[in-house]
Parts: structure tokens; C-alpha cells; sequence
């Protein structure tokens, strides 16, 4: 295959673990650069014209940003994969993936895949819209179908 | 990543050839056995109340059928890919791949994507519809982008 480098979308399930597991098997077979990414998907409470939507006037984004960093970490070093190597992103996992992937210049993106039941189908899973979208090749890590 | 069996979809296009040539060293490499699928998108005439649609009254699809399966013969043979692993099937992509993987219970699917422009992406891919439907991995290669 020879990918050089590569990234995968790591969302902290059984399908990110699989797809996980994977991307560390063929980057160390390859010896490829692997970065891992994370991302945030939370919108904070929006101001309205009637006042804050929350009761409390708490913008939680950047205690979620915080620790999703720290589980990160924990998985990036099990794996040996380097500090400048790890990315959190806030936003849509969807537009986050291929955004990092383009700014890294990976050739291959490893991302896990749910089940082909319920909502996530009907709505297109993130694994569709990056293949739809990157300009990379694309590896879908099938889960378990839930 | 020690894939076992693989299904590649190859369309005679570039980017069809790129996947196939990604699928061949992916399979090399891996020992794996490598089925080779081409899907025949043809419509024949249908006969309307009003006779047939078209002006003569010949179903072309015979012809399709065994033409594509000499060119992926031809293909076939330079791989090394034997008879038994060669798929020419009549209908639409996104469905036959996604069934002819089940039948031979592939673990990884090969597929050319197209570029992020124009009707492609507006209807949506070959290659995400794969991802969303099958029941296995899928390798979505990128093609040049048009």
C-alpha cells in the first residue's frame, strides 16, 4: 500500500477502537506517520435575544476540549504516537476530518463505520460524507452492527 | 491488516484502474485472494403500450455482458486473478458490490472514487453508498479529481 501518512478519526467507541487498531497495524507495517484526531461535536449554549438558552450561564466547550485531550493522550502514548501527531478539533466530525487531513497531507484517512440500521443511515455516516469529500484515499473500519 | 478475501470494483475507468492496482498489492501482500467484480449499468428497451422505446428491436445487454466479461478477462489474466474470482454482473454498481461481497463473505471492498465536483457528488458516490451498506471494510481510492 505504502501510505506515508495517514490519519485516523478516533471518537472513543467500539468502531473508533477497531478502525484504531487498524490504522496502527498498517502504519507500523508501512512505516507511516500516524496522526490521531478527535473531535469535540458540542454546540455551546447560544445567547438569544431572550437570554441565555442554558439556566446556567456555563459554556461547557472548553472542559470537553480539556478532556478529551487528556483521553487522547492516554491512547496516542500507548500507541507511541507523538504530541504534534494528536489533534482535538471542536466542531463537525463530518468537515473535521477532511479539514486536518488536507492540512496534514495524508494520503489515507482510517475511519470507523456504525451499523447500516437506524438514523445514522438514513442521515449518512461520517465514513460517506469524508469519502465523499476527501481528497485522499479513504479506509471505512466496519463496526459492529449495533 | 491481514485482509483474507477482497472484492475489487473495477469500471475500466482511471480511477477504476488506480483501485485495482491498490487492490492487487494489498492482496499481494497480504496473501489474500482477490475476487474482481465489473457491473454492467445498462437498461435494456422496455416495451411500452405505446411498442418499444427503442427504434430496432434489439436488446443490447447480451452483448454488454460478454464484451465486458472478455475485457476482464483480459485484466484478469495479467493479475493472475483465476475464472472462479471473476464477477460480471448486470445492474446497478451500488447494489452488486455490496452483494456480490456478501455471497463470497469478502472481508475488505475495494472501490474508485471519482472527484468531489459536479452530479457525483450532488447524487452521492458509488464508493459512499458501498460504505454505507456493507457489511465489511471498504478501501475507497481515490481517483484524479476532474
Amino acid at each position: 500500500m505504502a501510505y506515508k501518512k495517514m490519519l485516523v478519526a478516533y471518537d472513543f467507541s467500539d468502531s473508533g477502537e477497531k478502525a484504531l487498531q487498524k490504522a496502527n497495524e498498517l502504519a507500523g507495517h508501512d512505516k507511516a506517520k500516524l496522526h490521531i484526531l478527535h473531535v469535540v461535536e458540542y454546540l455551546p449554549p447560544v445567547d438569544t435575544s431572550f437570554g441565555a438558552v442554558s439556566p446556567f450561564e456555563v459554556d461547557l466547550t472548553d472542559q470537553l476540549v480539556e478532556s478529551a485531550k487528556s483521553r487522547l493522550a492516554s491512547v496516542a502514548e500507548k500507541l507511541g504516537i507523538p504530541k504534534e501527531q494528536r489533534w482535538v478539533e471542536l466542531g463537525s466530525p463530518k468537515l473535521e476530518i477532511v479539514r486536518v487531513a488536507e492540512e496534514v497531507g495524508v494520503d489515507l484517512i482510517v475511519v470507523g463505520t456504525h451499523g447500516r440500521h437506524g438514523f445514522g443511515l438514513l442521515l449518512g455516516s461520517t465514513a460517506s460524507s469524508v469519502v465523499n469529500h476527501a481528497l485522499c484515499d479513504v479506509l471505512s473500519v466496519r463496526g459492529k452492527d449495533e
